[in-house]
Order: C-alpha cells, then sequence, then structure tokens
C-alpha cells in the first residue's frame, strides 16, 4: 500500500510507515510504542529517533502521509462525468474501494513508481486505523488538525464536482460548498455506524440509499 | 454522574463502572487492564476478577451501563411538542447537553435516588471514552452489537418524535424510519468531523445549521 512513495521517498521512511501501520493495527493508539514499531522492522530503535522525536511524531506523520495520498487519490477521479465521480468519490470515502481501484477503468494514471491497489483486507484495516486515529483527535489538537485540513480538502474536492455538474446542467443549482458539508457528514456518519462499519459486514446499504436518494432528490436535474 | 445506579445497582459495582470511565479517560482502550481500572478504586484486583472474567468483559458491561442508560434518558425527552423534543434529541446526541440537564425545565423526573447531571467536561469525556469505543467496535463484533442495539433504540426513538410530529400535523407525512435514519447519520458524522468534535471546540455550528435546514424543508409543514 506504501510502495508508491518510494519513488519519491527514502527508503527507510517508507519501511516505517508500513511499520507504523502494522503496529497501529496490532496494539492500537494507547497501547503503541517506538519499541512496538521497531518490532515490525529490521530497524533499530536509535533509527528511529534518528528521523522522529517520539511516538506522536512519527504517528502525526504516518497520518500526514495517509491522508494526502487519500486526499491526492481523490483528486484524480475524475472521469469527465460528474455523476460517475460522485458515485466513485462515496465509494472510495467509505472504504469500499480504493480510488485507484475504482476509476481503473476510466482513468489513466502516471504514477511515479510501483503503486499497488490495497485489497478489501487492507482497506478495512485501514479503516479501523484511521477511525482510531480520529477518535483519539477529539482529545489531541494535533491530530485534529491534520483531519481538518484533509476534510476541507475532501469537502472541496465534492464541491468541485458539483459544480461541474451544475455547470453541465446534471445537477440542479445547488450551493456546491454546503451540499458537499452535508453528503459528507452523511458519509461520515456511515462509517460511524456499526451495522456499515464492520470490516466484513455488508455494505452500508441504508446510508447509501440515504445518499443516493438524496442525491436523486435534491441534486439530480429533473428535465 | 453514575450515582443514579446507586439506587438500583451494588456500590462495588458503581465504584467499578466509575473507575472503567476514569482508566479509559487515562489509557484508552489498548492500554486499559484489569489492573489499571483497580488502581482507581480501593478495591483489589482479585475482586474485579469475582465480577468480571476479564477487560472486554468489564468494558462491555461499561458500555451496556452507558449506552442503557443514555437510551433512557433520550426516552424521557418528552415534552410533548415534537419540535422541541427534536431540538432536544440532537442536543443530546452531539453531547451537547446532557438529556436530564435539556429537559430539566420541562419534564418532572421521578428519578430513583439522587442524579448528578454531569457538567461540560464530563461530557466531553463521555463523548471521547464512547467515540473510542466506537472506532473499536470496528474490529470487535460484541462491541459492535452493543452499538448496533443502542443506535437502534435511539435511531426508534427519533422515529417517534418524527411520528408524533406527523400525527400533529406539526411535520409533513415522511417516512419516519427514513427519516430517523438519514438524521441520525448526520449527527453522527458531526460527532466524526475534527471542527465539531473537539471537546474545547465551538458548538457544531455547521451541521447543526445542515441538520435545521433539512429540518425546515423537508420535515416542517409549510401551512
Amino acid at each position: 500500500m506504501f510502495e508508491d512513495a518510494a519513488a519519491g521517498a527514502d527508503d527507510t521512511q517508507v519501511a516505517i510507515m508500513r511499520a507504523t501501520f502494522r503496529a497501529l493495527q496490532k496494539h492500537g493508539y494507547a497501547g503503541l510504542s517506538i519499541q512496538r514499531i521497531a518490532d515490525e522492522t529490521d530497524l533499530s530503535k536509535s533509527t528511529f529517533y534518528h528521523h522522529y522525536e517520539g511516538k506522536d511524531d512519527l504517528l502525526l506523520s504516518f497520518l500526514e502521509f495517509v491522508l494526502g495520498q487519500f486526499t491526492e487519490d481523490l483528486a484524480r477521479l475524475d472521469t469527465g462525468d460528474p455523476r460517475r465521480d460522485l458515485a466513485l468519490f462515496f465509494d472510495a470515502v467509505l472504504f469500499d474501494t480504493h480510488p485507484l481501484e475504482a476509476a481503473g477503468e476510466d482513468i489513466d494514471y502516471d504514477c511515479p513508481g510501483e503503486r499497488t491497489i490495497p485489497d478489501e483486507a487492507e482497506r478495512s484495516e485501514m479503516k479501523a486505523t484511521v477511525m482510531e486515529l480520529r477518535s483519539h483527535a477529539i482529545r489531541d489538537a494535533r491530530y485534529r488538525e491534520q483531519f481538518l485540513d484533509a476534510d476541507d480538502r475532501v469537502r472541496d474536492r465534492l464541491a468541485t464536482i458539483i459544480e461541474r455538474g451544475v455547470d453541465q446542467g446534471v445537477f440542479d443549482d445547488v450551493d456546491a460548498t454546503r451540499t458537499a458539508d452535508l453528503l459528507l457528514t452523511l458519509a461520515y456518519g456511515a462509517l460511524l455506524r456499526p451495522s456499515t462499519s464492520a470490516p466484513d459486514g455488508d455494505p452500508p446499504e441504508v446510508v447509501r440509499e440515504e445518499i443516493a436518494s438524496y442525491v436523486d432528490d435534491h441534486l439530480l436535474r429533473t428535465s
């Protein structure tokens, strides 16, 4: 999942990101330590302290990396059809597909280096990990800041899709930012509802229906 | 916050619930142990093992207690005015007020024993704790089951409020369960968006506006 970073970044840092992800899966935020992350690699603890001041410094880098990659991938979901972009966008935000996979048929990527598309199990683990860090963000302003920035970018991306649909006459002339805020809040709510967030659970049908019916009723132009 | 339970339940169990809450605040789910919960009380570790098989058994009891209390309190928000009940409901679900406090002016309680209304700091801690256990529920079916049950009760309560509004002619003749699902998903989304979920942050204005405008546009009868 982190291979792409190898193109631009230091191999050691990619190994550290990957180890951080594995250690988070095993121990959770509160149980994490530099030692436990180092245990997931062949690197020594001192190598970690050479790059990062401590657990939170490393985790904030990890979060920045993951959220940065996610928002960059979302920006690439651009099929030219706002309705399809909207569907792909929600698939990605709900961790149902990976943006690269979803857009695979429609978009040519000009990726630096090789990139592996995460499978369903990896997406589930990433969802659980991101949700845990989100819940930690309630208590820690540094994490909150990162999610706030990422959520603004995600919301702006959604607003751009909606604006294009309005310009093309596919969507009604809605307030794009406000509609994006509402739809994104619905999607985040879907992530939090347990019926929809089990890694092995059904697809979040109820919320998908809600989002679809909102789009049908309030966004799609009836002509 | 847990005093009320003293009326019906065993003092030791109330002390254990309170200690579990404090230990969760300090150590988070992954860092929690029976020893660390016992450290928050005058009780011995063996007393804990007399009542509970282990950390998860205890935490599941804690979650059942907290969610049970919350849904019972929500059921008491019944002022006779569905519009006011709706507003109080969202205040409570977003942890902006405690149901008992919100309803204080309007409702007579027939509470067994004394009950202390949690202050803002306690509500914030409870929000962070519940959110952490929700994120843990993604990985653990036993926690998921509890949230699923509680969310169904919360959704049904909201649907009842909406149905009464429809019956009184205050709300449009909407599908109450579906509307409740949508509004509840929005509220959960609001809890997850970092701008709105900082314990010391502003009230979740954006999402409040969204919910209010949804209620205005799709629920309130224009006559």
